[in-house]
């Protein structure tokens, strides 16, 4: 992240009014003064995304906190599932619509252009997933995941059942939930805070040349 | 998933159709077969709580998601926190409530009443949290959590003053944030999944005599 | 009421602000000066439910709206009718938790509990009725109460077809209507003016040994 | 039912489809089958209304509920109250309007044209009673029996001051709240039974000349 | 209009506080001011309708927006179209009655009652359409209405079949969704400046007998 | 449209599989079939944007709407109006976000970016307007959008002294209504037929150094 190169010895604390990620005034740490695995770990994030998502720099402020939500979202994106990691992609692009997230949409909208390689598909899913060119698959999953996030007290078997009729597995239904679920819960936290997404993402992946 | 790679025996799987403690199939495995570590997570809950919540024995299919959730969970209810256990509990009914996960309100309603010695408590959060006898900041408190759940694309620095006026500090924010976001995740996986609560937490701490 | 047994020949009005049944200060008249078939009436309650329910002292303080209130209610929830008296109190709490009314959850959630003598079913009443594990015809009747109660303005024949369907009766789709709309009508006043149920109702058939 | 169980003449049950006032088949009994009293109050509907509601002949296929109906409904329109006969009914458009009832509309829309001597008023609060040109005092009471309507779990002391602040009394506000009850309870009942309005409402009270 | 009548020289823009047709302070020109090919539409207006609709009068402080409202206006109105006036009316008023707009139920409920000779028809549009006597074609257009009105991002393939399935051309498709969003524009301008309806509609065509 | 140029005489109709503008099957016109003023109009479309805009070619099939609906766009986006054009495009935008459209999210989400030269604008715009770094002025302004768009039966004379006390002439207000209104039209109309944005949307002025 930008603000941290000029960080100064004295200025250990990023100052909130500066290029803040978010609208509390939390006592995130610079970078230098992270603990190891937490560096490496961010470093490793500038290395492959060319970034450290301010989600990350958020968290920081409780290092515990950090670490717990990012196995879970590890696990939940890059652990084994039957979902491939555009579907997960889509799925937090569509929770995050109807939540109306603006980093998670960021974020997440970027995601889906860059697996996909379908900047429109990207587009779709922001703005309303339901005139997404999709296979009766995946719309099945993203109507699950909408209807989990906007009336979870209605969901019953009927609605499980449309989803193994699509082919999902109990094991694939299950993380389908969790990632509704989980979105739900970064959704609320990055608007509760007003979380500012980094600002490449705006821009990236906007042609389908563009490398992911 | 690598859990099941190892299961030897015919029987190790717990049986879907007796006591299941969801609506999917998933290949739960006995507790003879869990790996030392949550083997040993489970007996302390035994031990502590007199049940394995059954949020875990569902999570077991799939050990990693049970490690990040669990390590989640305990961080946001037990860590370091401005928040009460008490006030965390809080946040957990109010959006369950809102939610109407059977689930949660059920496991979490069963511990404001413990917690609070207070069985009214407990059950003016589940049915109208606004009928509650509450101080000035745990009002405030639950009035975010409660439109973070139902309308989170509208808070704003208002909100977020509201609770700054009763004394929460920022940090204090982003674990109301925290829990508000995180209640949201488990309504939806519960309800999707139709997780079962176990049986004990109906009846428990319902006099405020029993010890909590 | 317990509160009236101490009251001093000058204290003929309870006070308002002592164990009050609402929020409004109505002339809410001492046991010794109600009228003597309200008394029997009142004594009667006390008798078989070891309480006069609040919401008839808080209509106390007008005697023609409590006896025609007490009447439709009686006429409503003992009268002739295809439906049990189980069944009647299930749409007063699926109709209420709709409503998230505190009174009526209280007094009908007991009531639940003690009629089918299963306290986890008033439970599940209280947070989710899809969760409840009943019959397909409770079932109809319950989605049709919720359907009245939250879109009144869509029920059309349709509707009354799926009652039809599970052997309902008209003049029993009729008593669901009515019930529907009565409990609509009363967790709407007893919100309104912050009804206090009797602090019996919580601890109340919590346990399936308690004799109904 | 009971009043069935001597009707001996196989004409004397109206025919379901000729005239029918609801979508049900009830046993609605003819008028010279009426038990004297309900005879009497028909035909004083009659003299005075030039019509017998249609509400009424529906509830007379059992005579108990058509009795405590009508003692409640009388008691609230017609009892005594702070509240002036055209508040009663202006609260009954109001309320009927929210929840769209076809049957309550109509018979209370001509209600207020009739008290008022202003027929845009009951076309206005069938509409939208935010256009009406009312007084402050009775838009403050609208505007409660609007919200206790449709967001009947919010409603709080500060709901209840704006009343007070009105010169309402705490018993007026009862009676709002009843009213508001009662008409949230008839709504759904004429909703679900496809209550026909006699036609006599829709054309009466249109000009202000016509004697109310 | 009779405020403009008697407008003398010195009083060409109408007084914003006497007879005011929107509650903005606009330039709205006396009659005798408008340009003539205005003057010529608004008399033809008076001509035939008995009044110059005030939505006109109040458009006309712009004039090159009234131009070009009024001809969207007549074009979708009186155009060539598969759909009958009364159809097109019909949808005015479905839509009119979602938002509440009370110039538009007032202008077009009016129109309803006259095109149809059924001023009950006029009335059941206004307050619920689903309880209108009408053709299965009438219902699933004003059905697909009342959709696009209240949940836009929702309307697919399917909804478009059910119109074919009743007859409907792929053009009178694009003109029922033409007026559900024309209607959908003027409720918001209506309703945005508190438009005042012409006072003359309210008791309009209230009997089948009056001339159309 | 570039696909009609080589359409050959016998083929003046476009195809309804091949390129569809919308999912209705409309006789849409080939542009060398068209009027002179329209293709006139078209051509001028193509030289300044770069593109004749997917709505009128959809419009194409009826050039009586066309025309009508054209004038009317001009002339609240580019007629005379105290409102800048970069604001017309917000509020269309902040409109379309609501209603979820996809054409018109694209197109004008476009222009906001092209206007504003500030592509981050645009995309906080289609999110979540609430998020957007922008005048209080402007933010009052979208205030009133939204609100006229989710709940236009609620705006009263408090809503218009909000934007009054921002600054806005009664004039202004009226054109702020104008456009809030016409967006809810076209969000209605492009919805129901499945209108496609031109693919050209997606990726423009999505750097601030695009040339605007």
């Amino acid at each position: 992240m930008p603000q941290n190169k000029t960080n100064s010895q004295a200025q250990t604390r990023q100052p909130a009014q500066q290029n803040p990620v978010t609208a509390l005034d939390l006592p995130i740490p610079a970078h230098k003064d992270l603990p190891e695995p937490v560096a490496q770990y961010f470093s490793k994030c500038q290395e492959k995304l060319g970034l450290v998502p301010n989600v990350l720099s958020a968290y920081s402020h409780n290092l515990e906190q950090l670490d717990a939500f990012s196995r879970l979202y590890n696990e939940l994106m890059f652990g084994d599932s039957g979902l491939s990691t555009l579907e997960r992609e889509m799925i937090a692009v569509v929770v995050s619509a109807h939540n109306r997230c603006f980093y998670c949409l960021s974020a997440h909208g970027a995601a889906v252009r860059q697996y996909s390689g379908n900047p429109l598909l990207g587009e779709q899913l922001v703005m309303n997933y339901r005139v997404a060119d999709i296979s009766a698959r995946q719309r099945a999953m993203l109507d699950f995941a909408q209807r989990l996030t906007a009336q979870p007290e209605t969901i019953e078997e009927t609605d499980r059942q449309l989803l193994r009729a699509q082919g999902f597995s109990d094991t694939e239904i299950w993380d389908i939930a969790s990632l509704t679920g989980f979105y739900n819960m970064t959704n609320r936290l990055a608007g509760a805070v007003e979380m500012q997404p980094n600002p490449e993402y705006h821009a990236s992946y906007r042609s389908a040349d563009e490398p992911a």
